[in-house]
């Protein structure tokens, strides 16, 4: 198929977004937040919701999200379910500790007798999922599904007035979104492919406050001051560009492809305007056309690379290369892919 | 070193359980149950604690159980943080959702620029994590470590009379400890190595009901009926031995042993009196050792494989091999090794 060597293929993706978009006027009038300041400081347009953002009623679990997009994922790659030897899903906010969101979003898909894993993670974890998927089909398996995604129900609280918050939990409110996505990965080239080049998954945390903090409660309270949310933006703000760019070059020298030979770059989303200013500082050249969705749907946590994936591959043309770039900020986590369209099953054959 | 394949080595074990242990006595003074009760219809005589159960003060964190194990089974290894390739950690109970324990753990031993993982996981969790590890030592990592631990503190309540609770609680407090457990795995043999020969994971719950919820809560509470913790216990008493036999053939199986060369089993542990029960349900040779410490320790969650496997190195002499057999009850995941001691560095060398 390809005399380059790639680390894996990626034969189908998916997403599943719950719900209508909710947009910025919406928002400011449930919760009380300034549709201006939105507009100004976050620059995210509209998220979707698991849940009613009036009432708080959950309308999508994970699981319901993650099969979604995994089952939509199955039929673009043309496999089915008995052609998966492995399931392997992340997510920082599981529908339960016990049993795991890949268990039951495995037994929704019908799959039995086959491994699964379930990665917590913070915004990296959809990269985190494909390393463990490449390692895995490094040792003998050839076709499995990766699923990612994340919901906030049970951190931002229906109806209130949020105009009375401190900006760190406001933001909360802004920021994030729920929703999954889904890619079927295989050892050989199947269908309209895309190889995986490279694929970077560095912690680089060490002694280094965590950005972002997420607790969780059991049924006791041992510890009543346990801080349960926590995101320190202006050093994400002031980290993620930099780490952004290293994580382009060290991308970029894995692959052993030079910055005019990137035709798309998939950027990390925390915001619209973050995202912005993150590319405008990764000084790739101005052909490298940038896939973004996070102004539609907000971040997303776990899905958000993986939504991204799908929307690059809708234009990706054989041969044309794309750059992911994923920084988890809670700990420090530098991620991404190398990826590239290959020409489908026929030599030269049909591209998408 | 031999010549029989092995799908890794493991090259040091070590644990850690917090504080000093709970006996029956101390557990019937402060939650009011019977001593007689834990000791007629669970069998356990003591286990550890990471809070005070008198005051719920927490002592120890699962971070600190973690590297705690870790840096002694590093010891226990002869190698330094500098020779690992990866971390993976398994848990049902991280301290936060984000940042991870893993990478938590990663930055307390001094670690960074290795990837980490996270599985979520039951019972399972070590061998899930071993099978990570496995996984990427065949796609060309040399050396990783290993970690797998759980903590009670969010679903016991400290000083709470428990004598009035509904059996299905009741049995939380008695079932249950504190306690974290790592591995040293290499691709090549090293030490006084024991070598995997056999390793199974696969999930097998398609169309069963769950037979353990543990839920959490974050800052708000969308569905406030939803179920925070429920154990079928008699369902998991019924399911367990039978799903127990089957793993010791399918390991039989792989690693191509007779039952009468098997030299010890380590068993499930959900807790002492069933665990006795397993193991006359397995019919191995009466020559075949059983390892357990759920007698001692509790049922210790994501620790225990690991927990028995560093006691049975102990007693393990060149060229004797073990089963360890685990089931994951919440969501059905059956999962154990085949494991063979070596004879140690030099031909025919110092055997521990």
């Amino acid at each position: 198929m390809t005399a380059r060597t790639a680390l894996m293929h990626i034969a189908g993706t998916a997403s599943a977004l719950p719900a209508e978009p909710v947009d910025n006027a919406a928002l400011s009038d449930i919760f009380g937040i300034s549709e201006g300041w939105i507009d100004l400081f976050v620059g995210t347009r509209t998220r979707h919701f698991g849940w009613d953002p009036a009432t708080g009623k959950v309308t999508h679990t994970l699981a319901d999200l993650c099969a979604e997009a995994a089952g939509r994922a199955l039929a673009a790659a043309g496999l089915a379910a008995a052609d998966l030897d492995f399931l392997v899903l992340s997510t920082a906010t599981p529908d339960t500790l016990l049993p795991t969101t890949a268990n039951e979003t495995a037994d929704r898909l019908g799959l039995n007798h086959l491994p699964t894993y379930q990665i917590q993670a913070g915004c990296s974890g959809a990269v985190q999922a494909l390393d463990v998927a490449r390692a895995l089909l490094a040792s003998g398996h050839h076709a499995g599904l990766v699923v990612a995604g994340d919901v906030t129900a049970r951190f931002l609280q229906a109806g209130q007035d949020a105009s009375a918050l401190a900006t760190q939990e406001l933001i909360n409110y802004v920021l994030f979104g729920d929703g999954a996505a889904a890619a079927v990965v295989t050892a050989e080239p199947h269908g309209d492919a895309v190889a995986v080049r490279g694929l970077l998954h560095r912690f680089a945390g060490r002694g280094r406050p965590p950005g972002q903090i997420v607790g969780w409660r059991g049924v006791t309270e041992p510890e009543p001051d346990r801080q349960m949310l926590f995101e320190d933006y202006k050093t994400i703000e002031e980290e993620v560009p930099a780490l952004a760019g290293e994580i382009v070059w060290e991308l970029l020298s894995t692959a052993d492809w030079t910055p005019q030979q990137v035709d798309f770059i998939l950027p990390p989303q925390l915001s619209g305007l973050m995202t912005e200013r993150i590319v405008a500082g990764l000084g790739l050249p101005p052909g490298c056309r940038e896939v973004s969705c996070v102004r539609d749907t907000g971040n997303t946590g776990n899905a958000l690379p993986l939504l991204q994936l799908d929307r690059a591959l809708d234009s990706m043309a054989p041969g044309e290369r794309a750059l992911s770039v994923v920084v988890e900020s809670s700990k420090w986590i530098k991620a991404g892919l190398a990826l590239e369209r290959l020409a489908g099953p026929e030599e030269g054959g049909r591209g998408r």
